[in-house]
């Protein structure tokens, strides 16, 4: 990367660690871009040379979570595609890891959604953000499927939904309740089971 | 009842019917007590007479809903508490019925835990009110695995945790996606699996 670009990439990485932040304290609703430049050190210009709204903001939050998370599992695949119940373990320890601050990734994650189930657009763009998401899950399913010689009794695609619904509940459960619900306990219990039941 | 009884039984239920069309539209940070009296017809001194705040209208909804569910269900058990997998069906079934309008329930119960994640006391009361259905709804279970001989190799309270939390991971992909994911469906289908796991 040349200066120009490194710097860039500085600005939009401080504006999305201090959006998570101001999000986690005020609300997506609450939370102005002027709160989040404030946060981040910087100008509206700045801001809106980055990103062209505060909800393209969240879903270039997600962007990077989601890519993150996909590049750690790919990490996984050499030593674990022939496992697929250790490669399950593995995943789920990375879900719980990869969003660094749960509870702000929580909020922010649930709160947008809410906001795409009263705005139109704001849905599209989201689906499209969970569809790309999911699709890369279930092609790594599918592989893994494929490799270790697996085959499943539902599609790899609805697999990737139940993962993804338990740990979205099971996450609002352990922030509510953290002493009776460890943050993946719920899923650590019930996903091999459903995993070993679907490849029976 | 008595008149004066059924009056107040009245305008709490018109209240609460209210709070949740305007929770809906506005959300629960930016409904008032104000835009609730409004749209049910009546003055903020009927409000405060019912409720002590907007928190608790909130958690009497919730109330009223999962008593009706509990109702329900106590209804199907003497046909079905020899059936487990027909019974977890049904309940199913219900979990769709009872809420009325998903989307407005989603919205509110959603909203009302964000609510409460910022916020102790709420926490504590939510938390409470989610602890009594859980544990009608845990003994139960405890019940019906009694009556039916089936033994279980998990605690019956994790296995109502873990139906709670794909029931509500699943409404918000539900109400995302209605088309691609049928309100319902990712229980129906994983949920039978889970049973016969933990009942193996």
């Amino acid at each position: 990367m040349d200066a120009p670009k490194r710097r860039r990439s500085a600005t939009r990485a401080r504006l999305l660690d201090g959006a998570l932040e101001v999000f986690a304290e005020r609300g997506f609703n609450g939370a102005s871009v002027e709160d989040i430049c404030e946060r981040a050190g910087f100008t509206r210009g700045a801001f809106y040379s980055n990103f062209g709204s505060k909800d393209e903001l969240v879903l270039a939050l997600f962007q990077a979570t989601t890519d993150r998370l996909l590049e750690q599992i790919g990490a996984l695949l050499p030593d674990l595609a022939n496992q697929p119940g250790t490669l399950l373990d593995a995943v789920l320890g990375l879900l719980d890891e990869a969003a660094g601050d749960q509870r702000q990734w929580h909020l922010i994650s649930t709160e947008f959604t809410l906001h795409a189930l009263r705005n139109p657009e704001a849905a599209r763009a989201l689906n499209r953000q969970r569809a790309m998401f999911r699709s890369s899950l279930t092609k790594l399913v599918e592989e893994i499927s494929e490799t270790s010689g697996m085959r499943m009794s539902v599609p790899a695609e609805q697999f990737v939904r139940l993962v993804i619904a338990v740990h979205e509940g099971a996450r609002s459960q352990s922030l509510l309740e953290p002493r009776k619900v460890p943050a993946g306990s719920l899923e650590r219990t019930f996903l091999p089971m459903v995993l070993t039941a679907v490849t029976a």
